[in-house]
């Protein structure tokens, strides 16, 4: 079994088969694993603000909420922002949150003929590694990176699944990336917050107050769920 | 100052200002600063392998050379191939060296219109270094990868820089990348073979025998020529 690890969605061939993880620690899919955990219906993730506002509208009354984030703020509007912390069972549980980010849910986009599709973060790795490793077939990792950049608390994240997946599958093939990956993750494993403060949009999340989100993204194993994404809707 | 690492050539923005460094460790990189320390009047780098030949064809016969490789192999017909042990000052010295790579010679042609453009490998880290720091501007280090895939072999190199740059440059900034890529260097500071014995392109060459060269381009600082690329020339 071999993991390759793509540092951006738009680095992946086209037509690369599954399993595929896609992966952005900060935060929008530690945000829908946790909305999804928390009892929401589905995720619905979408590229564009309009897109967003005209599917809600598609919805029933009081069944879809629209959350997100431009520049890591909320959106003018919206019920929900990208803070993981406001995802809570009261406001989501039963309902379909439609989810339009800057990184993330582009990264779905780029994806969408990918199955499967998983959605990782340090909420879950332990579970997706358990899930990747039960399918046993050769599997992706996609970082989602910073607007077209790599990122490091996505990355180390990648190190944190391929650290898993090797204690679970002995004869692990890494490439280039999952091996930088890994050990990136090793080399601060007892003090993931210290890797994860020298990511540029760690910085900035800091910069707007976000600490909270950050102490919660950085969470390991908190969750056993596991959401896949297919046909534009994501479940748990 | 600030040091911005880019995992791939085509992930550079365009119209991102220079100073930028080149890397592409095995093997295209590193012939190019041999070839240039053994007296090569130039390298001319080209795409493709027709390229080459017209362009060795407008030299008076005897002054300029081709070289290069396609899936690490020598081209037919071509004098030289891509091992940096052919590249002897009694094959190069006074001649211009035509080249074409796989990675490499298209990692330059992606950054032509960026100046200053340098030559980095291992074999002159430091004086790549050293040069940037001297000129104290924002910096981008471009690894040229493996087939548009992320490559230990040169994002280990950009880590080299990094650190010979932060030992000259205190308040140096990193980007993501960068700081990763610094990381993975230090984990293997004395032992930088283990490390880039992970790298898929160096099991290729590795399989194809290539053992020697490999050898020859982990080697660190063995020499203090800075090569920049101009107008489609590269000089020592």
């Amino acid at each position: 079994m071999k993991v390759t690890v793509y540092a951006l969605p738009t680095l992946v061939p086209p037509a690369t088969p599954g399993p595929a993880v896609v992966i952005d620690v900060l935060r929008a899919t530690s945000v829908m694993i946790t909305a999804l955990a928390h009892g929401a219906r589905a995720v619905r993730p979408v590229a564009e603000i309009e897109e967003a506002r005209a599917l809600a509208a598609t919805f029933p009354p009081g069944t879809a909420l629209c959350g997100g984030e431009r520049r890591a703020l909320p959106i003018p509007g919206f019920p929900l922002g990208n803070s993981p912390l406001e995802y809570t069972p009261e406001k989501v549980a039963g309902k379909t949150v439609i989810l339009t980010t800057t990184n993330g849910t582009q990264a779905l986009a780029a994806l969408r003929h990918v199955e499967p599709l998983f959605i990782g973060a340090f909420l879950n790795a332990g579970a997706v590694a358990r899930t990747l490793a039960h399918l046993g077939q050769d599997a992706i990792l996609v970082c989602s990176g910073t607007r077209g950049r790599f990122s490091l608390d996505d990355a180390s994240c990648a190190g944190r699944i391929v650290a898993h997946l090797k204690a679970l599958v002995p004869d692990l093939v890494l490439d280039d990336l999952a091996y930088a990956a890994l050990l990136l993750f090793e080399t601060h494993r007892t003090n993931l917050r210290e890797l994860i403060s020298h990511a540029g949009h760690y910085q900035y999340l800091l910069s707007l107050g976000l600490e909270p989100d950050i102490a919660y993204c950085l969470q390991e194993d908190i969750f056993d769920l596991v959401p896949s994404a297919s046909e534009g809707q994501i479940k748990g």
